[in-house]
């Protein structure tokens, strides 16, 4: 596992701008930020702090050590050393050509070189280039460190190399790369977006809903579709068995309703920007912006580790994406994680108490305990070998029986990180003690025993010398420790 | 507690009636179905059986006794009696017409009639009618019983109560009414849609992107933004803290710019049919659209849940209006209950093995067993009194100690019901032993075992005489019954 990207450097460093600095710092890449404006060291901060919070509660897999995170004088220090160069500067051509010249005069020959935009097409922005061949878009959404997609559009002069290793560089900081083959202005997303919202604006000035019905009626309906299968997939399967072909002669007349205002679009006056405006601020009630994103952020991280459970395990769509960012995360821990430190127990997750985690009583739940031990247990078969490869061959660990002590609460946002201690294994058994810490102390608020058999086809039998290979070493190491206080308790027994 | 609506009657039973049908079923209500064509039974047949499975898996508050599910020979027969009449039929307006005509003359007159043209206005369709003051558009989305969204639009006759009761109404099986103000073709999210899709159809036929493309560019992006937020309130964020104004004021320009192909519709030529048609099956590979279905149900069950959790807990969007639909049932289990069987241990709990739970190995993950033993106690808290109401005053119980015994494997889609066994109980302590039994016979597959301490804002305190009044019962009776083996075990113990 080579890592592709080394040095990012982002020009612009706004909400977009931003946004990209904290999917390539997390993911454990320095980069250099080039912004003139007097507030973007606080803007950037602000979504880094947003960043990190979402993070912590999308995946238990271990992130790297996060990147350096510098701000440099001038656009040529930002650029000189980088490998991949993303620019999100304001939407105008004339400013984008100026900032894409500059980067190419300062920047090595083989570094790719992104932008941000909207709608501008990269033919125009890679005019006059001394390397034209390695600029192209690279359109992210809002907020970038969570939404996974990326349009890549190549102008006239771009390699389909670059596209490629754009592709693949994006992969590592769990984005997703679509290449879209004909250059058009807003590319596609915008253009689904913007007819969607053009008809939106209609309906809001004719009064037929207001702002907060047209969400309401998205996010009930259409909305929970598109999440997860986007628009034709919805419509092939709106076809019943008879599929894609029949929903076409079925529902092609109705392009020739009267179901858009096709032909002309509003004016945005002053009196319909006062009028959404307000409707949208009557729907927020005393939320502030920074409230909702919070809510927002919360909201996609339950929706992509949702879709990581889709089909059948296995993922699906963004899910499936993190899923596959996560295995490359664990692949590339083990890769950096060297000797082990066996004088005490091994720290193994580190996670945040997540919304979704919570009871009424306002704490974290009963079960998500078990879900960060059960994590902590995968995450030592993981050190050990037992990886999907291993359970393809039918090998695997089976948990047989578990012991819960609550000691201590956690709430909402609460860092915590867990420990494993061998208390014994041999051939077939494994015997563990998980403790559960809150904040970067020793506070422990919950601790697990568990037992777990080595199976074979289902069965009962001794793992793989491979396996007992690295586990016995560890077995015995932490066999000079301490039982831990509380190991082998029923439940119930006096102290 | 009252239930409003008793008895529905669905007249044509295709995909969308079917999933009324289920909506109504599950929810407890017989309905009955007039449909002339000679598939209907099966058809429907085949939307209950995905229904059934989406709802064991998307809750496991205790849906009532199924209601019944007959099939009329005669409109008139199966209206007759209605509560609630749900119309859908072909989208002809002659058609709609006639039918509306049949069902005005046979229903009661204080009977509800919806129907669920997605474009057909309601003052055409209750033209001529004896009672039009209760006939309104209830336009639904595909999975009915899965998407909780109804457009109500009332036509020139309709009573603003009947759409007040239709609202109220549709709470009950489990749907968000949302009442369009003014009567438009194609109301709200077909107008939205259509916009997009017209889009979509453009860029498919210039050949910039495929239908594949398309689909992952919306739910890598903007799909999941419109799950849970919409369109208003994500720009809104998008405007960052200065709003929707700033929003609007920055992007209105582009409104003007060539985004959107305005003024023209594609010709829906048997090429560009084809072109569709085979781009979404090479997307499907080997998947039929049943599995789809099944991927689809199972997405939208995983997101409905996700949001379930969201703004802390409380729930947010379509995952808010299932909270207050479990809420419901629980309550309304409380009224059905009626004396409890003491005779042995309590069933609390049904539920399906979801593809969410599953862990590398094809089986229940760790967790999700504790899930499933920890809603068990909290339907034993519900029933004892331990309330929403209750934890507002302060008092609580909080799980202090817990033993799981894995006994066998359970797969996806395997029915499970788990009961509850009082070890010992006092005024502070609530010793429990839960079972989870896999499908209807007595395997049990794990066990947990349950030290629970009452508090009283965060301490631990004796409960209220209310809540002891309700739990001694049980205790003593359940004293008289053998002690679970398994019971009191240490980890590893020897049998």
């Amino acid at each position: 596992m080579t890592r592709l990207v080394r040095k990012a450097a982002c020009i612009g460093g706004g909400v977009i701008g931003g946004g990209w600095a904290a999917r390539f710092v997390l993911s454990g890449h320095d980069v250099t930020i080039y912004d003139p404006h007097e507030e973007a060291q606080r803007k950037v901060g602000e979504v880094l702090v947003n960043a990190e919070r979402a993070y912590a509660k999308l995946t238990m897999a271990p992130l790297p050590k996060r990147g350096r995170l510098n701000f440099a004088k001038t656009l040529e220090e930002a650029v000189a050393d980088a490998d991949w160069i993303q620019e999100s500067v304001p939407e105008r051509l004339d400013l984008k050509q100026k900032v894409h010249q500059q980067i190419d005069a300062a920047a090595r020959p083989d570094a790719l070189i992104g932008s941000s935009t909207s709608g501008l097409l990269p033919s125009d922005m890679q005019a006059g280039l001394r390397h034209p061949e390695r600029m192209f878009v690279a359109h992210p959404f809002n907020p970038v460190y969570l939404l996974p997609l990326v349009e890549l559009v190549g102008g006239a002069a771009t390699s389909t190399q670059a596209l490629d290793r754009a592709k693949a560089d994006l992969a590592e900081i769990g984005m997703k790369g679509v290449a879209i083959e004909h250059e058009i202005e807003a590319f596609v997303a915008d253009r689904l977006m913007e007819a969607l919202w053009r008809e939106a604006l209609w309906l809001v000035k004719d009064g037929v809903a207001t702002t907060g019905e047209i969400d309401d009626i998205m996010r009930y309906s259409f909305g929970l579709r598109w999440a997860q299968m986007g628009l034709f997939q919805t419509f092939q399967i709106a076809g019943g068995e008879a599929g894609m072909r029949h929903f076409l002669h079925q529902f092609g007349p109705a392009l020739h309703w009267p179901w858009t205002k096709l032909t002309d679009v509003p004016e945005l006056t002053e009196e319909l920007i006062e009028t959404i405006a307000s409707q949208c601020d009557a729907c927020s009630g005393e939320l502030t912006v920074r409230d909702l994103e919070r809510l927002r952020d919360d909201n996609l991280v339950a929706i992509l580790q949702a879709l990581k459970g889709g089909d059948n395990g296995r993922g699906w769509g963004a899910g499936k994406l993190l899923k596959e960012f996560e295995d490359w995360l664990w692949a590339d821990r083990d890769e950096r994680a060297g000797d082990l430190d066996l004088s005490g127990p091994l720290r193994l997750i580190e996670t945040t108490v997540n919304p979704a985690w919570l009871d009424y009583n306002g704490h974290m739940t009963e079960f998500r305990y078990l879900q960060v031990l059960g994590e902590t247990t995968d995450a030592l078969l993981h050190l050990i070998g037992v990886d999907m490869d291993y359970v393809g061959t039918g090998g695997s660990y089976y948990t047989v029986e578990t012991h819960i002590r609550h000691l201590g609460e956690a709430r909402l946002g609460a860092p915590l990180y867990a420990t494993c201690q061998v208390l014994s294994a041999d051939e077939k058994r494994l015997h563990l003690f998980h403790r559960i810490h809150k904040g970067d102390g020793d506070a422990v608020i919950a601790t697990g025993e568990h037992l777990l058999l080595h199976v074979e086809a289902g069965r009962a039998a001794p793992a793989t010398a491979s396996i007992l290979d690295k586990l016995m070493p560890i077995a015995e190491a932490h066999a000079r420790l301490d039982r831990p206080e509380g190991a082998g308790r029923r439940v119930g027994e006096r102290r």
